[in-house]
């Protein structure tokens, strides 16, 4: 039997999902019609995004499941017209992306990939110090702050973490509060911003906390733009203190044109490509779960109305 | 009791290794006097290398081992004034500078750095495949081809090995003979070339293998110069076949200044810097030899002077 799966996100997601989901449904022999456009009444599933089109599922009465294709779901754990179960999206590319992008630049950084990169800068066999001894900080110790700092040490980077609360993890040098921030600062030869952005971390990384890096340090931002206070990172680039800030993320997107990271010597901007949701993994745990609900059994990543997540 | 340690080696490497030397011997709590101007027979141990001053080992009367600082030992072995045991170095910095080399390029090409460090292109979200689609080709499978290999399996990447004789590794699909490399080449988005050099591994990338390459693949030589055909490389360059090669070793080094390789844009080369012995993990090898004979231990890679390794 055929089953319909309406694909209720942006339209111009579609283009990006069609192929990958009718991928992933054929591995899991899956005999699905997916499109944008059916009448609700013959819907078997609904691929849902927040910002799509359905708001009211009371139409759908045939529709067994809504599977979010967003992390966050709470924006629609309210609406008291889905009746169905739920599931939210977990999605291992984007924290695959994210360790690729991390190790990327520590490495490239470690080894002081730009002057090969840029041009021929003469037979000069500088060899740079083993991964041993490069000390790696790492700010935030979430899935994405853990899933680097693990690829990190099997590396052989020494690494440091620092969260808010108290924590435990085999391999890694595990800070908290004031002073071990403070520690972590004075240590990191390269530091990777991966905390949450909440009215605590905003502007995180001032003037004072720059000043405690060592002289040369090197600033990956693959979190949030706000952690940082952009005027205080120019004129720790100006200084020398930080040798290079990396950045992914900002406080406006696209970052605007004027803005003086653009053309800073030692700034490198990333267009927001570290933790992108990948559609070909996306898709896996979409057609795992039409699977599941077909068997009868339990869906992946299924939510709690009541928590909301 | 202090030990009187000869530095056996170019003078130009004392500086090199000295203080490495000193503090890898304080860690092993040996008292040591490290010297390069010893009467031979007050000296306890010899640190040596093949190109250095010592030929004859009778006048050392007193010397308990001679411990090489080259892995390659075959032009002392039928030295017939040496009658103490032998070490020759297995350095595990070479091999760790080699994965970091390895793996730092290879996610540079995956992840298209070099667009981003060479100046800003603008805000244009192009999100590399994840680690899990880049098929890499790893020609040589000894110690260091196999070591590179499992860090970027460990970083998802699905890996492709090729040897001359048949073998198993343990998630990394292991190919061998012609046909295997023929499937090696047109896979691999990314080769790299880890071989010795043999006479028939002399020029195995020329124009057919090349050929059989995807279009736009990468190359990365961290293993032998004449592995390559130079001029075959050159043209898969200019037709596009090969969209990067990153080079770090050659047929002559340093790498002649009026080479076409310093100025073509698709080249990157790095100065023989991937497979550096290491001062400071070479000289932990020397200190726990010291330290295993005074304990009358056995030496670590003691050389079997019949087999000659």
């Amino acid at each position: 039997m055929t089953l319909n799966v309406l694909f209720a996100a942006l339209p111009e997601r579609w283009e990006f999902y069609r192929d990958s989901l009718n991928e992933a449904f054929q591995s899991a022999r899956l005999e699905v019609r997916l499109q944008q456009d059916f009448e609700p009444e013959v819907i078997d599933y609904i691929v849902y995004a927040p910002n799509g089109p359905v708001m009211d599922f009371r139409p759908f009465t045939r529709a067994k499941a809504v599977l979010s294709l967003w992390a966050g779901v709470e924006s629609i754990v309210g609406n008291s017209t889905l009746t169905q179960p739920l599931s939210r999206m977990v999605d291992s590319g984007l924290s695959e992306g994210m360790v690729e992008w991390v190790t990327g630049h520590v490495l490239r950084h470690h080894l002081g990939l730009d002057r090969y990169i840029r041009g021929a800068p003469g037979w000069d066999p500088v060899v740079p110090p083993l991964a041993r001894h490069r000390a790696i900080g790492i700010l935030g110790l979430g899935e994405l702050g853990q899933a680097c700092a693990h690829a990190l040490t099997a590396l052989n980077f020494p690494v440091s973490g620092w969260s808010r609360s108290a924590k435990t993890i085999d391999g890694i040098t595990c800070l908290h509060d004031e002073d071990g921030l403070r520690r972590l600062l004075s240590d990191a030869e390269i530091l990777v911003l991966l905390l949450p952005l909440t009215p605590e971390t905003e502007n995180l990384m001032n003037r004072e906390r720059f000043s405690l890096m060592p002289k040369g340090a090197v600033l990956l931002n693959p979190g949030r733009g706000a952690l940082i206070d952009d005027n205080a990172l120019i004129d720790a680039l100006d200084s020398g203190r930080i040798a290079n800030a990396t950045l992914d993320v900002f406080r406006i997107e696209p970052l605007p044109q004027d803005h003086p990271f653009w053309s800073h010597p030692r700034v490198t901007v990333t267009p927001h490509i570290a933790s992108e949701t990948r559609a070909e993994t996306a898709s896996l745990v979409i057609a795992e779960n039409i699977r599941r609900s077909e068997a009868g059994e339990q869906l992946l990543f299924l939510v709690d109305r009541v928590s909301g997540y």
